[in-house]
C-alpha cells in the first residue's frame, strides 16, 4: 500500500503525545490518524479538536466505545454515559467512526454478555445517529473474551449489525483479530459497504499477554496484502490504520517503530 | 460430573511416568487415563500396552497424531509415516480413538496448510479404518493457528470431516479451545455421534504462552457444565479428559494438583 493509504493509530507509539503524533504525520506525508481517548484526554477535547482541525489530518475513527457489560446496572448505566461522551468527542474531532470493543465476559455467562452488548448498543444508537456518527462494531480476537470483547468473529459482529439494524452502524476489519477465521472471506464479502475502518498489524509468537503482543507488520504470518485485497474489494477505499500494542514496540523509540511501520507499510501490506 | 466419568490426560502431570500415572488413577478410582506419545516412548509401546492392559484403564484417546503440514513433501511425507506409527501405538495401547492436531500453518498460506490437512488425513484414513482406530480431528484455540492447528473452530473440524466423509472420523471437543465460539452450541448438536473424545480444562488470564496457559478446572470463566451437558445430551458417554497444559500446574507437585483437579471436576464441572 502506499504512505497515502495510511493511518496512524496513535496506540503504535503510545508515548507520544497528540501534538507529536500529529506532526509525525505531517512530517512524513501520512494523511490521516486515529487517537485513542486517553490521548485526548491530555489536552481536553476542544483543544484536541481544534489541533486536529488545523492540521488538515483525516481521523478514521476514535477508539473506543463500547465496554457495555457490567454485572450490575449502576454498571451498565456508568457504560452508557460514558459512550454517550465519546460519541461527542468523536463529533467534536470529526472522526470518521467510534469504535466499539464490546464486552468483556461478565461471570461465565456469554450469552447474557452479548445481550447487554447489543442493549447497549441498542440505547446510544440515537445519540450518534443524531451527531452523524457512524459506530464501528470490532471482533476481537477470542483469547480477548474473558477481558476485552465477547463478539469474537466478523460474522458475529455482522449478525449483531443485522439484527439491530441501522444505516449507522458498520464494522471494523482489524486483521490480527481475524486473520485466522475460515469464513474470513465471505464474511468480508457479506460486509461490503458496512467496513467503517481497517486496521493492520502482524501476528507474532509467543504471545506474552493477549492484548499487547501483536507483531509489527511483515515480521509476522498474517497475509495482509490478501486481506487487503478483500476489503478495497468490499468497497472500504479510506486509510488503513496501523494499530500495533506490543510491549515490546512500546519499549522501542517512536520515530524508529514509526519510520519501520511506514516502511513495511508500503513494502509488506 | 463423577469421578467415574473422569479421565487423567498425562499432559495434566507430564513430569509422572507412565507407571505412576496409572497408580495414581487406580489409587483415586479414576476409570481412564489419556497418555502422549512421548510418555509412551519412555518405556516402549509393547511395555505400555502391557502396563495399561493390566490396569484395567479405559484409554480415552492417545495424543497426538496429525501435525500434517510441512513446506516441502520430505516433512509432509515424514509427517505421514509418523501418523502411522501413531495409528499403530493408538491400537497397541487400546486407546478409544487417535487425536489429530491439525497443523501448524505454513507460511501464510492458511488455505494451503488447511489442503494439507485434508490430504494427511485422507492419506492416513485407510491404516486407521484397518486398525478400527477412529481418528478425532480436534480444533485448537485460534491462538494456536500459527504454531499448532490450522483448524480453529469446531464447525471447521466439521467441515472437514464431511467433506472427508468417513465413519472413522470424528471430532474432539476441548471446552479451552472452543468455549467462546457463538456457534458452539449448534455446533456441538451438529456433531452428535460424532464426538471422540471431551475434555476439559478454564480459561485464565492473562495469556502468558498460548500452549501452556490453561487454568485449573473452576478458577475461570468457563461454563464447563454448560458445554458438559451440550456434550452429553449430543451423545457422547465416555469418560471426559481434564487436560491441563499450564506452567503453573507444572511447577507444583503432580499429586496435589491430581487432588485438586479430581476435587473440581466433581464439584465444578
Amino acid at each position: 500500500m502506499h504512505l497515502s493509504d495510511c493511518s496512524i493509530n496513535t496506540i503504535t507509539v503510545r508515548s507520544l503525545g497528540l501534538r507529536a503524533v500529529i506532526d509525525e504525520a505531517l512530517a512524513r506525508g501520512v494523511p490521516a490518524i486515529a487517537p485513542w481517548r486517553d490521548l485526548l484526554a491530555t489536552v481536553g477535547t476542544d483543544e484536541a479538536a481544534r489541533m486536529i482541525r488545523d492540521s488538515g489530518l483525516q481521523v478514521t475513527s476514535l477508539c473506543r466505545g463500547g465496554l457495555f457489560t457490567a454485572p450490575d446496572e449502576a454498571g451498565r448505566r456508568a457504560a452508557i454515559e460514558d459512550n454517550l461522551r465519546a460519541i461527542d468527542e468523536a463529533h467534536a474531532i470529526g472522526a470518521d467512526c467510534l469504535v466499539l470493543v464490546c464486552g468483556p465476559l461478565v461471570g461465565k455467562d456469554l450469552a447474557g454478555s452479548r445481550a447487554m452488548v447489543r442493549a447497549g448498543i441498542e440505547e446510544i444508537l440515537p445519540h450518534a445517529t443524531a451527531a452523524r456518527m457512524p459506530l464501528a462494531i470490532e471482533a476481537l480476537h477470542p483469547m480477548m473474551v474473558a477481558d476485552r470483547s465477547v463478539i469474537t468473529t466478523l460474522g458475529e459482529a455482522l449478525d449483531l449489525a443485522d439484527v439491530i439494524g441501522s444505516p449507522n452502524l458498520g464494522v471494523v476489519v482489524d486483521a490480527y483479530n481475524v486473520w485466522w477465521d475460515p469464513r474470513l472471506e465471505e464474511q468480508i464479502r457479506r460486509a461490503s459497504g458496512r467496513i467503517l475502518c481497517f486496521q493492520v498489524s502482524d501476528w507474532v509468537v509467543p504471545i506474552t499477554g493477549q492484548l499487547s503482543s501483536r507483531g509489527m507488520i511483515g515480521d509476522g504470518c498474517i497475509d495482509l496484502s490478501a486481506i487487503a485485497r478483500s476489503v478495497r474489494a468490499a468497497g472500504y477505499a479510506g486509510p488503513v490504520e496501523i494499530e500495533i500494542l506490543s510491549d515490546r514496540w512500546w519499549s522501542q523509540p517512536p520515530g524508529r517503530v514509526l519510520d519501520l511501520a511506514l516502511e513495511r507499510f508500503v513494502s509488506a501490506a
